[in-house]
């Protein structure tokens, strides 16, 4: 309706075309973050369960999420040359970039969880005291609300990210430290405890990724950087 | 020249303009990467030198890569949004953005360098069988490389940077079995053999940055995305 005020006759047919291009490559990135968090949940998955169908599942993931990066970032780019996008739109590209490239790397991170929990799966069981199954729950909660918030493009709800990523690194530094006395009380629980070290810290970089997102989502609704601007996690 | 050939009178003086700012885009970027690349060097140093001297000089970088990666993020997202660059320089522009935040997150591994060897420093001396100078050598000349081809726009040169990472990643795991054998033998040594571990990692992180800006360059050359075609490291 919009369009047939300011650009009567046949512009509108384009112009409604961009609008359309645009929603289908919002829908495309959302897919490309489906497949992402799937594979992250499989990943977890197969790691608490001792799971190796699961685990082996996450690493048939990792092609399709490739795929499915470099067609998100092709639309992007073809968008912005063909269209020459102002403002909001060219801040909602360049988002979209940015968000797409985050979703690969928490694919790459879910591919390193199943490596571990794979390699775990084929040591001698070592009873550490370590449950990383809360830690994979807030870190698929801060995926899931930063994917909402570019759903609903809500800055609010994106900024609550924020606050979350700093739970999760105390997390990560708790199994640390429990993993280090496990390897000084069994030194023969070594590399079982490597493992699971290496597991919570790729669970933190997903919510490092997750944070970015956010921030990305901020970036588009409001125009503004919040970067390196930790305070605004807790306005 | 060309430019007067194509758009003669006062047009030529914005084209010149928006020239000089692509120009001073790039040396803001290499001003930002060579922040990013004596952060690097400060820390390998501050480590192998046990120097809490270097080590307490990479934090205080910090801040400032963080406002330089602000402020070249700014400067192409402008120029994006004022001037509809076209074709070349709309993936030049992109490619800027892309490499800048890998040049930031070169900056936190850095950090994360730093901290870690700050923390070994406060540990009674493990004798430990392991050199991380040679790798940290190699990081630097597959950044240092990656830099050069981002100057001279040589895609061929990028392409050498994916070959190197090969090594690198083949390092890290020698790093990683050494110090578990190093675990085993030595359960007094747990937390220093776990730093040095992280450290290796951060490395191979740093090494994956560097392939990252050396896929950006060859984007920008040849408008072809590189990113998960192996293959094409010994093309």
């Amino acid at each position: 309706m919009k369009c047939s005020l300011v650009m009567p006759g046949r512009n509108c047919v384009p112009r409604i075309h961009y609008q359309q291009q645009l929603a289908q490559l919002k829908d495309k990135l959302l897919a490309m973050a489906a497949l992402a968090q799937q594979t992250m949940d499989c990943a977890m998955d197969g790691y608490l369960k001792s799971d190796m169908v699961l685990l082996h599942h996450v690493q048939e993931n990792e092609a399709a999420i490739n795929a499915a990066e470099r067609s998100v970032d092709e639309m992007a780019y073809d968008l912005m040359a063909m269209e020459q996008p102002m403002a909001i739109d060219l801040r909602f590209l360049l988002a979209v970039i940015k968000i797409n490239g985050d979703l690969e790397r928490i694919g790459d991170q879910s591919v390193n969880i199943a490596e571990r929990a794979s390699e775990l799966l084929q040591m001698p069981h070592a009873e550490l005291s370590v449950d990383l199954h809360q830690m994979g729950e807030l870190t698929e909660q801060m995926i899931r609300i930063a994917l909402q918030s570019l759903l609903d493009g809500d800055a609010a709800m994106a900024k609550s990210v924020l606050a979350l990523d700093n739970d999760l690194d105390q997390m990560n530094r708790q199994v640390h430290k429990a993993m280090i006395m496990a390897i000084e009380q069994h030194p023969e629980w070594t590399e079982q405890a490597l493992n699971t070290i290496i597991i919570s810290r790729n669970l933190e970089r997903i919510g490092d990724h997750a944070t970015n997102i956010a921030e990305d989502v901020i970036f588009w609704v409001h125009g503004a950087d919040v970067r390196h601007q930790l305070s605004l996690a807790t306005d």
